[in-house]
């Protein structure tokens, strides 16, 4: 059921239809028409905007569990730290199995029945099952990997998982302490907390967690294979996350982009160039370069400022905005400018074509981005080394909206390198998944934005973050709700210096380690009510 | 004296002046007209190829030396191998002092009555000065320094220096066996031969070592500023250097080319992308890109085949032919096709716009080159690592051929770039010297050609090559006659599994060590004698 008494119908018609070829739809409110930067624009309606304020608060109190966690936070910090000392890059398969150890051992001592390690043709999975007898079940999705990490350029090492002093407050700094493992340890202290004092759960669970999330989940789907029945009695889905600025305030989002990843390595052959090593640099006077060849090639893909491709077809399939999505939208506007804190947190100067905070959540919601994540050939250190590469790599990525297939996209990128001569160069596959999306309208999502107005005020609700995971999993293959939730403020996801806020400095609202943990808490006994 | 009786005037007028702004001069032998490939082409007069065979072969013999070298075979390969086991990276600081104190000791034990470590703003230099009351003085330039190495693309560990086999027969890998230090060593082995003999040499040595040459010399001045004096009276600078290939051929050259080598990074700023550090790469919907910028940036400069600079005046000022190299370059076309071989070599499928050996010739004698060395930005592990970066990298190189500056040449990038929009871009120099050229007309030249004579056959010599070396040091500064010069075969500089042979198989007529030092000898002697 649809709750939002604001949000009915919208009073004009909507483009349901994919995008045309010709990128020429009728112009109107809710409509899409090619933008002066050559990427397609949608026109929302501003009028129906969603509102949170009726969402009634929470009211459950569970004071002797808030009095367990208060009183058990020590132990519960020490937990954290204990999955963040834990390296697990997957990328370069470090310490992956200690820590699919570590939640295997955490499952078992929290009184799980099923503990399972879940082999694929990659990182191991972790099943987990805890039968409280109830009749609602909730799913966790977990990711217990974490991105590489550039150690020097930490100012305290990334896997020592110090407590540092933030300009928010008391906060552990570490890779992986807010993607992911910070929230996802103190989803379940919070468990431990409810099973402390109530002897058990009002919902039963069911964990998988996955090593490869930083990989783009190429073998997330084995873990579910293996469930997919018992999944799919799930109620919904949860993927415990930070969600807050420092300030308190909350976004909240219910689906994600989809992704295609992709490496381009352009090497010397038959089109000429060196072949198979490296040669002195003096014999680019007789030889082409296979680093001009990829950076011509990267070059055609986009428009001179880099942020419109010039692939045929690359904006098509696009599903437009629909009346949700629109009322989301219009509410989220009216709301503090979410992209300014990104702005200061980042010490970004202009965002891309000056956009405004309307075109920014549009471009962020509904365009397929292309993006260099790294781009090497050659010689890369200090100094000087005087050589013609016979290799030249790329690594890509597009972030795709609701109804962009990623093996489709990178189709038509192969066509066009193809088409502009550049059959030689090399197009590898290394991920791609496809957009999902929850409906506001489902006990999960409700359930969520009642303990969050208890907490944190009014949230703000985005349809889908820019960013990807594969929550398509849950959307479209299990059929279920789905949502990543949970309050607390963290920082530097993918890059240096990443934290999770443990003790609010004065003036900081947003929650500290126990507050999350009892919001936690509320959401679970929500859910069980519902 | 110009020796050659077949080289004595050509008949047509040569174009002396330099490259007019239209490159439109006027047709006909020797004149410079603007390719297809929108390089410029110098045409040369070829009825003029100097002859070699006029040359008379050395024929002075001495014996109880080559005995002395032969017996003493063991202990010299140990010499070349204590210096190749000593690594001397100076791109990256490494083991650059021991280096030093190495060619000190090696001197000092040598009898060398002056043996000084040169301070400079950078690494050492070594000055060794070796008063034989000779009249005729050689000065020798030596550099101790080796390239950058990535171990696992090796064979045999690069610092190893192992007795490996190879087609070619018995060689040492190591980096830096062939460039330079495994030639340098042989040299001065053969002097100690002479020494052992005959109690002292027949020429008074001044050496001038550097530590510096892989990274474009940027303080040899420093080391020549404190003996110029004495410098300029000597007869002439030899490098020894391993010249022939596996066949026995020898392609001798009289000069280099320059470089500028500079490096490009594009950072995010007031034109926009992330500014302080890598952002998750899912903001690529709202912000620029620098890697972007930096392709963008970098293909602007070619033409689509990354072989043709764009930037205006990039081909302007380059020397045409002089009636001298007009005959070298004929006479060393008639010869074996030295490309041929590196074709081979290096595996090579295809030369740039398919050119024929003199094309090839011209190109990589007069024309400015512009080569990616290398290129990096944001994440260039294994796997997937999702970041928009916030700055981008670029290390590029031209070699110079005789009439183009550096520093003119970085003006005119510069200018092109800020005339494109992206004065943002920084460039930053690393490194620049100009052209080096000797005539074949010196005392020096002619000795070396008659040992030449004497092991190998006819020689090819050509004016130039490709590559770069701070000889204008020499020959613009001090106005001596300089030249690289020895027999032996080497392969794999700048590159992994570098070589010099040591003992050759059957069947390969390249000189092995023994006979390499044998021929430094009888140059000595010859230069004494002149």
């Amino acid at each position: 059921m649809f709750r939002n008494p604001g949000f009915c119908k919208l009073g004009t018609a909507l483009i349901a239809s994919g995008m045309a070829a010709s990128l020429s739809l009728a112009a109107g409110e809710g409509s899409m028409t090619l933008g002066d930067n050559g990427r397609p624009s949608f026109s929302i309606d501003m009028s129906y905007p969603y509102d949170y304020s009726s969402i009634v608060p929470y009211e459950g109190q569970h004071s002797a569990i808030y009095q367990h966690i208060d009183e058990n936070l020590g132990a519960h910090i020490g937990n954290l730290q204990r999955w963040l000392r834990q390296p697990s890059i997957s990328a370069q398969s470090v310490g992956i199995d200690d820590m699919a150890n570590l939640l295997v051992d955490d499952f078992r001592d929290m009184g799980f029945q099923e503990v399972e390690r879940v082999p694929t043709d990659g990182h191991p999975g972790v099943w987990a099952y805890y039968d409280a007898g109830a009749p609602k079940t909730l799913m966790v999705y977990m990711m217990y990997d974490v991105q590489p990490v550039n150690p020097e350029d930490w100012q305290s090492p990334p896997f020592d998982a110090a407590m540092v002093d933030h300009p928010a407050g008391k906060a552990i700094m570490a890779r992986g302490a807010t993607n992911q493992k910070g929230p996802q340890r103190a989803f379940l202290n919070a468990l431990e907390s409810i099973i402390a004092v109530e002897g058990t759960l009002p919902v039963n669970l069911m964990i998988t967690a996955e090593g490869e999330e930083e990989l783009g989940s190429p073998h997330y789907p084995q873990i579910i294979d293996k469930y997919e029945d018992r999944l799919r009695t799930a109620d919904g889905v949860i993927f415990p996350m930070n969600m807050q600025s420092p300030s308190g305030d909350i976004n909240l989002f219910l689906g994600v982009k989809g992704i295609a990843y992709w490496e381009l390595e352009a090497r010397g052959g038959k089109w000429g160039g060196p072949v198979t090593s490296e040669i002195h640099g003096s014999y680019k006077a007789a030889l082409d370069s296979p680093v001009w060849r990829l950076v011509q090639a990267l070059a055609l893909l986009t428009t001179p400022d880099g942020n419109t491709a010039n692939v045929p077809g690359f904006y098509e399939g696009i599903r437009p905005p629909t009346e949700e999505e629109q009322s989301l939208i219009a509410a989220s506007l009216q709301g503090a400018n979410r992209m300014s804190a990104v702005k200061d947190a980042f010490g970004i100067e202009r965002w891309m074509d000056d956009a405004d905070p309307e075109q920014l959540v549009m471009e962020m919601t509904y365009t397929p981005t292309l993006n260099i994540d790294g781009i090497y050939a050659g010689y890369t250190g200090e100094g000087m080394k005087t050589i013609l590469p016979h290799k030249a790599t790329a690594k890509m990525d597009s972030r795709l909206p609701v109804g962009i297939d990623p093996d489709e996209h990178l189709a038509k990128i192969r066509a066009f390198l193809d088409a502009n001569g550049y059959a030689d160069i090399l197009l590898r596959k290394l991920s791609g998944y496809p957009a999902a999306q929850t409906s506001v309208d489902t006990a999960l999502v409700q359930a969520a934005l009642g303990v969050t107005r208890k907490y944190a005020g009014t949230p703000s609700v985005n349809p889908r973050i820019a960013g990807s995971a594969p929550f398509y999993q849950f959307t479209e293959r299990l059929k279920l709700p789905m949502m990543p939730w949970g309050l607390g403020y963290g920082n530097g996801a993918h890059a240096p210096n990443e934290i999770m806020l443990i003790e609010p400095a004065e003036g900081t609202d947003a929650a500290g380690l126990a507050e999350i943990e009892k919001a936690y808490v509320d959401f679970i006994y929500a859910l069980s009510a519902d």
